[in-house]
């Protein structure tokens, strides 16, 4: 790359979550650092976009010299808003989310804000990587995740991805010299089982609230889960194409054959 | 089938939706229904889920001797609670989301709450479409989409569906004559060219609104706005496995060749 690079640094966990400023550390030696994060948690948020009303961007000095904005909507709102707004269309090098603090394997894509900015980026055509660490904690060590950020990106920058617009890595709660590498993987088949706790409010009002464990339903050795579970830094190379392609063979004889305006004329 | 189908039936529009009124028509003839549905509209919703807050569920008299109940949280908290809390995890023969007011074709599977309600089924294993009808307008003309609704969900019912866990049916805005018939079809390459408006709000203060322009990136005449465009029900089978499989092998010298603790042990 014959320029400095435009890396745009994005999350789900808002602007002073220790695992933005872990990732922005790491992007301001690769390149030109924009920062625009939700001004509250989003965890959970998936692909969700503001339609109904307005957003905000304000400037905030979170990062010395690095321009940083606070943005009102949702992670995937907030990178819409760096590209067109912000940034005005120029050209974004690279865009990475998080680092999360949790596991973002499996279907969590699905649910993760993180990993929905980051797809969101990938729809816009902008080469896009998700990092998520397996620790909750605030206080979670960001180190090996560093290390792993940096050698990924910079792997990246370097047109590593080509054809993939958008990885899905999770690293494993280990120092640098317990990882064992990384493992390019699928993502693994499992799902929450999900309980809810009932409980009743102040004024004696029932509430329900979400709570499970996750199970998983796979017994291969190339999926994100296994990977983790063995040491390894996770990746999956991941797409907004939701087709299930086989099935369009399955299911075509009997779907177009159904024809209700003929039915209904006879 | 030998009991009578146990189909829920939820939206992102809200109970009062003309659009969940007609597809509670359609079931209520089919199967036993239950309705749970937010209490207030959630487009754009995505794959949310509430995490950070209680949950309410409350009985609404929507639709005579039929259960319905408002859910305080998204599309997809309202599939979790109706298994888990109202239905106690009773097999549900299919669930049916919609009739959407608005296109879910091509990516807007990603964005749509009616979408992601039925994908959070599918997760669950449990057999699911989502339907919706090319008019925004709260006075949309749902006949025709009823009519194939109805001939859609026999055929799931009557075991159809088999391998293929989510359908995400569109319906043109036409009459049931007009429509040429159902093409099963993959999902539409395209993305929306996002615009902000911005404005001043009453204390002077700077705001931006999405808006933009649905963009279609595809010259096929297999995918999902083609068929609409050309006056076909659109069907894409969609999955919850995002893995891009064809990029591991692309990716994967380049990434596991990077090994960071042996580097920093040089």
């Amino acid at each position: 790359m014959d320029h400095k690079p435009l890396i745009l640094v994005t999350n789900d966990d808002g602007m002073f979550a220790p695992g933005l400023k872990a990732l922005v550390e790491v992007a301001r030696v690769l390149g030109e650092v924009v920062v625009v994060a939700p001004d509250s948690p989003q965890s959970g948020q998936g692909h969700a976009v503001t339609l109904s009303d307005p957003l905000r961007l304000n400037p905030v000095n979170a990062f010395g010299e690095i321009p940083a904005y606070e943005c009102s909507g949702t992670p995937v709102d907030c990178v819409k808003l760096a590209k067109h707004v912000l940034l005005n269309d120029r050209k974004i090098d690279l865009c990475v989310s998080g680092v999360n603090h949790g596991s973002n394997a499996s279907i969590n894509i699905l649910y993760s804000g993180t990993m929905s900015a980051a797809m969101e980026a990938a729809i816009e055509g902008i080469h896009s990587i998700g990092f998520s660490l397996l620790d909750f904690s605030f206080d979670a060590d960001f180190s090996a995740a560093q290390v792993y950020a940096r050698e990924i990106m910079k792997w990246a920058l370097e047109d590593g991805m080509v054809e993939a617009q958008l990885l899905n890595v999770n690293i494993p709660k280990l120092s640098v010299d317990e990882i064992k590498g990384i493992k390019v993987c699928r993502q693994t088949n499992g799902r929450w089982i999900e309980e809810f706790k009932e409980g009743l409010d102040p004024r004696g009002e029932k509430y329900y609230w979400l709570t499970g464990e996750f199970e998983v339903h796979d017994n291969g050795e190339d999926h994100d889960i296994w990977a983790l579970e063995n040491g390894y830094v996770s990746i999956v190379p991941s797409k907004h194409d939701l087709t299930h392609h086989k099935e369009i063979s399955n299911i075509k004889a009997g779907l177009e054959a159904i024809q209700p305006s003929k039915v209904a004329s006879v």
